[in-house]
């Protein structure tokens, strides 16, 4: 199977798209077209048919795609058919709100595992998760086989601790700080950055002001 | 000045060049290559220079870009010279995580209202802007003449504040809740959706487990 081939773009609609079934599901729609995907999904019926293509020969013309099939296929590419586990570096008040998120685990993430550095909240729980020292990084990572490391971190010891991260095997980061991260080939990150957000919309913004 | 002709994948890379530049002023650089805007953004000269253009003639062959009129210049193209007056809309451990973190107004945002439904925290302070019950938002929103408004809101209610805050007159929204919000045309929204970013870190372990 040669996933390599799918483009980007089409990876990053992959999660949309299933969301949008699992929304069908549960209003019990036993068949979706590509135009209701593309409905739900804010995109057109031509674009959820290429970007399914990608993933094999699925779908019946004129009849649609079988939602549950559909569901099962799209999340065996995205590797979530059992839950992934994920650690958090870093319980301040952003990785608190994170901990705290309830939807993950509906989404496929199991967040076993928190890191922090301040002794005074080390030992203690964080939404039934014990808080380890970062100290014990690479033991504890080890130890829970985790996958998936998401840096809610301050900026300025993000890199070293992410170098940390990465030493002990880790393949997959999702950045909140505010920094770039140099990683190893071969290993994934997605980077949060609201700041890059709001700037975007303020381009927006300011186009519209120029009309 | 026709910016609408700017690519879409360029105005999402103008804030990351806008942040190297402010390293290299901060590193005293009068000056600066393509290749070495592209070292530190991540991506390759060619690149640089091409979205770069689209802003304008900038640089001169051979030299590089003056890194104070280039971050003038991107600035000016984002909107952001002066500081853009931001509300959040929910006030839980994620709208908290964002008032609190520091780093919005050195980006050109400035976080002058919060809003919440609990009545326990109207009133109270959010780090130094005063709660305000979303009964309100109509009347604080113009108040404050709000420009972006972001979404930290649980996901049930979003649409529905949504809709209020459009009807305000809103142009751009960040939205954090995990819904696929619905907006007139002519506002721009952005979606942070950190499940959607764990489902795609998930994708490339899968590929990565099957080589």
């Amino acid at each position: 199977m040669e996933r390599t081939q799918i483009p980007e773009t089409t990876i990053h609609r992959l999660p949309v798209y299933l969301r949008c079934l699992l929304q069908a599901q549960q209003d019990r729609m036993p068949v979706i077209s590509s135009v209701g995907i593309a409905e739900m999904a804010g995109t057109n019926a031509a674009q959820v048919r290429k970007d399914l293509s990608y993933l094999g020969e699925l779908g019946t013309r004129g009849i649609g795609y079988d939602v549950e099939a559909l569901i099962e296929h799209i999340s065996k590419s995205l590797g979530i058919t059992g839950l992934r586990r994920v650690a958090i570096v870093g319980y301040g008040r952003l990785g608190g709100a994170l901990k705290s998120y309830t939807g993950f685990s509906d989404r496929g993430f199991d967040i076993i595992a928190v890191f922090d550095a301040d002794p005074a909240k080390i030992g203690t729980d964080a939404d039934g998760v014990i808080i380890r020292s970062t100290d014990e990084l690479e033991t504890v990572l080890a130890e829970n086989r985790v996958e998936i490391v998401v840096m809610a971190t301050p900026a300025g010891v993000t890199q070293e601790l992410a170098d940390r991260v990465t030493g002990a095997g880790i393949k997959a980061i999702l950045n909140l700080a505010p920094v770039r991260l140099h990683v190893p080939d071969g290993v994934a990150v997605r980077q949060v950055c609201m700041s890059t957000d709001l700037q975007i919309l303020s381009f927006y913004l300011a186009q519209d002001g120029m009309k």
